[in-house]
């Protein structure tokens, strides 16, 4: 009896079997002791596919994307590169010695342009909820022989080019494309990667790589967690000593041009950046630039040299945040900024003479959750009355501890036993956001991207209106352990298999057994495509350029 | 008070105190939340060396080795290599705007050049239980102003050469190099990095990669485990159905020359290369290139389509593999090979009617550890028997089974409960390997290169014969989740935590805490040699080029 694990996964098409057999004949009886990748799969699944075994020919010399609808610098520019990231990869999975695919009893024709019709003018900026939804047929019944991206919004296409260069089949010197028909949109509007560049410095070539990544896994947030108690890498123009007296060293910065870039390369993948500034805690960098913001701590009835989290009680630090934020929101235009808030510390706050009396004589002694309380309030305000009139989104103990929040408040959960932090933050009407179960950094041996494809987001115990306030997700890779040296095989792939989760239906992400050989695949297009992204297990990639 | 972890560290000499200060002036109070790497220091730590505060300084445009003792084309090699490796670096730790060297009390001079004494003619190829010990001597009190390295053997002046270029410090245009009297040689013989070919095919130039990191952490073995269940990547040309029905893909393989060069870019860097091909078991892959050799399993009293282990009842196995080995090690010409012989599977064999009526008729019915026994046994005699009358090194397996194997046999401990084991195979009077604590495959989140710097090879009950039977270690990265895109950060610098558990004196290697800025150090020297290795902690190396 043959067994060839390969061949009996279900819903694959009849290329896949085609290319699964010549392995199998290679390999004879016995099976694959290796992942076998798809061919010609989409990640993330769009939310509804039809794919039919007649398949069209795209040749790199004579296809041309063909613009009807509206058209603006961002679509010009996509078009350009996914030309580019079609036709100039390493030609992953080139199936040498196929016979012409012209002799084929299903071969449908050239497909010599896709139409893309962009239905409204584009949008500038991305933002949280922008339409991402999109139509692309190849062949299909009421359209034979042509090709067609349609989509309302500029992001849409952004995200329906991405799914047209995934569907290419390296074939000779040419491209398969199956007839297919989709029709695709996001399942969650919010779908991050957060970084951290204060533990290790991220060089600005390295963010932009993150984002490419972002936008070819259908991601569309960057969440920036810039600075921390290591480093400072954040020039402000108002208040240089910060990142003069507190970056790891003056070579590792971002100034204003170093943001602006990697806002606008984020822009043209409609990716956001939602920049964050963690207070009043992880905030020793902070300290040596600006006097007076950190605690001071006490020990034995005198300073002890150490610094605590930003000292509540000296009216002057809502004077400089509100300067200090209003340069940041001048340089990261989008309507969020991440408020921090996780992990405050309260010893410093219970050593210090000057806060004991400040508590007292506000009636809240003893009470620092009711310290805390009186620095986010202040802070959320001061975020409010902003010029740009930001929203926020906070960490979660911020809720946890009972500081009285405006209604706005996006409350980001990271920590473990999330089902019911989800359920009170959402019954308590708050906009929520998880990253408990997708903290990247956290490595062990393993397939533990099948774990992250595991978590499901709503399974907490709550009802519709609960479930609609869950915005989205984010993967995390905190930088203790994360540099240039790693940070792109330490993401990647890793962080598709939440990009999936986020991006396609509940019914289609339950079954982690069929999303093996798909993820594999995506993996196999991203070497090709030039990314140093880790493996997922014995395997090697058709066609890969060495 | 100002506490300042960094400055308070044990051991550490005078111009790293100084830079140390320069930092700790940045931060001020409070102490450092990251790691700041030693300066100076040599990794894997010598056996025997003082330092003075008096340091020369070393400018590139005038500076050169001056050949004494004999020469030899690998030492021409090794001169040229070493000049590239201090001077063209993108100088790591360059420390700007200090005063010029010539002011400080400590100034001893320029040191021009460093006399390359080589007492005896060069060796063509490394082996184990080669001479790797060193001297090097700069401005010491019977030398003054000057530099000297001296080895009776071209592998401990490849040791030299690198401990030279540790102790360069950038200073400007120049280097500073402190006044240093160096005795070195290695703890253990053997001190070795497995990889693995065959869950993941490795290009020549990550091989290569690899093998420059080896000599850069005085290792000696690269234990090439080159094929396995998933692939047979090495080309035989006696029999290419090995490769042409066995490997991933045609493209993916490993020919006579690929080989040779490892071998000799290895040789050059003082690194033998010791193949592993692993039988009975993890031969999967062999089996469509080669009818015959693996077992066919059976389910209900017919084939079931299942292969086992290599077929131990047929003779013509046992041609196929003298003739194999012959090929294989005239390829491979250090005096090891490696056998295998881990996790045999009995299952097979017990379904298979023959191998079964074999036993009967051999008086081992239900033994299958003695049929194992016939197949090593037989294995190893033919080893014995090739022209080139090699060693062999097994996994213990061969050795935990009951196998009567030669006196010679090398006994390779990967399991847990090594101690035991270690014990029980030394006082049977076999040489031994440590792996078990060094598997690098396993990645945990956090600092694990603590938990191997902790692993003590000698923590097993054993009198000092037994420990003398100890020849040294491999730390070991197998392939399930390694190719191209993540060895080199995954590998580095874990394996530099064995690196120096092996080379340096166990009295050396009690604390961990001490190790911690020298390891940063030479990961930042790794890092501006070009190798992409992996970050410990929360840091920044001083002067990287981003």
């Amino acid at each position: 009896m043959i067994q060839c694990v390969a061949c009996s996964l279900k819903g694959i098409m009849w290329r896949e079997i085609l290319v699964t057999a010549l392995f199998c004949l290679r390999y004879g009886e016995g099976g694959f002791p290796y992942i076998v990748p798809s061919v010609g799969q989409i990640w993330p699944q769009p939310q509804h596919i039809t794919t039919e075994q007649t398949y069209m020919v795209v040749r790199p010399n004579s296809f041309s994307f063909t613009l009807n609808g509206y058209d603006c610098v961002t679509l010009q520019d996509a078009l350009k590169r996914y030309t580019d990231i079609m036709f100039n990869s390493s030609n992953e999975y080139q199936i040498k010695k196929v016979d012409p695919w012209t002799k084929t009893q299903y071969f449908s024709g050239y497909l010599d342009t896709v139409h893309v019709n962009l239905l409204k003018p584009c949008e500038h900026m991305p933002y949280l909820g922008m339409d991402e939804q999109y139509s692309l047929k190849i062949d299909t019944p009421d359209d034979p022989g042509k090709g067609t991206l349609i989509s309302e919004s500029i992001w849409g296409m952004l995200r329906g080019l991405e799914s047209f260069s995934q569907l290419l089949i390296p074939d000779g010197s040419a491209y398969t494309i199956n007839s297919t028909q989709i029709t695709d949109y996001p399942r969650f509007r919010h779908r991050g990667l957060l970084i951290d560049s204060a533990r290790h410095y991220l060089p600005k070539s390295k963010l932009l790589e993150t984002v490419d990544l972002l936008g070819m896994n259908k991601f569309n947030v960057l969440h920036w967690h810039i600075v921390d108690d290591q480093s400072f890498p954040f020039v402000s123009t108002q208040f240089p000593n910060l990142s003069g007296k507190g970056a790891y060293s003056q070579e590792r910065l971002y100034d204003a041009q170093d943001i602006a870039d990697v806002v606008e390369y984020a822009r043209n993948r409609g990716v956001r950046v939602v920049v964050e500034f963690d207070t009043p805690g992880h905030t020793r960098s902070w300290g040596p630039g600006q006097d007076g913001l950190l605690t001071t701590c006490y020990s034995d009835g005198k300073p002890d040299g150490n610094y605590g989290p930003i000292d509540p009680t000296n009216d002057d630090n809502y004077d400089f945040l509100t300067l200090l934020f209003t340069e940041i929101t001048s340089h990261f235009p989008d309507h969020y900024v991440h408020l921090g808030g996780d992990e405050v510390s309260f010893d410093c706050w219970e050593s210090n003479p000057t806060i004991t009396q400040y508590m007292k004589d506000h009636n809240i002694t003893g009470d620092y959750g009711k310290l805390e309380e009186v620095y986010v309030s202040k802070l959320l305000q001061l975020i409010s009355n902003l010029p740009t009139k930001n929203g926020y989104i906070v960490w979660q103990e911020v809720f946890d501890n009972g500081v009285a929040i405006a209604n706005d408040t996006v409350v980001h959960v990271w920590k473990g036993g999330w089902q019911d932090e989800m359920a009170n933050v959402t019954k308590a009407g708050y906009e929520t956001i998880l990253s408990s179960c997708w903290y990247l950094d956290h490595i062990t041996y393993g397939t533990d991207w099948k774990t992250y494809y595991g978590c499901e987001p709503f399974s907490f115990n709550g009802t519709q209106t609960q479930n609609n306030l869950l915005v989205g997700g984010e993967a995390c890779i905190w930088g203790e352990y994360v540099d240039k040296a790693n940070l792109i095989p330490r993401v990647w792939p890793r962080a598709s298999a939440v990009a999936e989760k986020l991006w396609s239906s509940m019914e289609q992400t339950q079954d982690v057994n069929s999303a093996a050989p798909r993820i594999e695949e995506f993996r196999c297009k991203l070497l090709s495509r030039g990314f140093m992204v880790d493996s997922l297990g014995p395997s090697f990639c058709p066609g890969d350029n060495l």
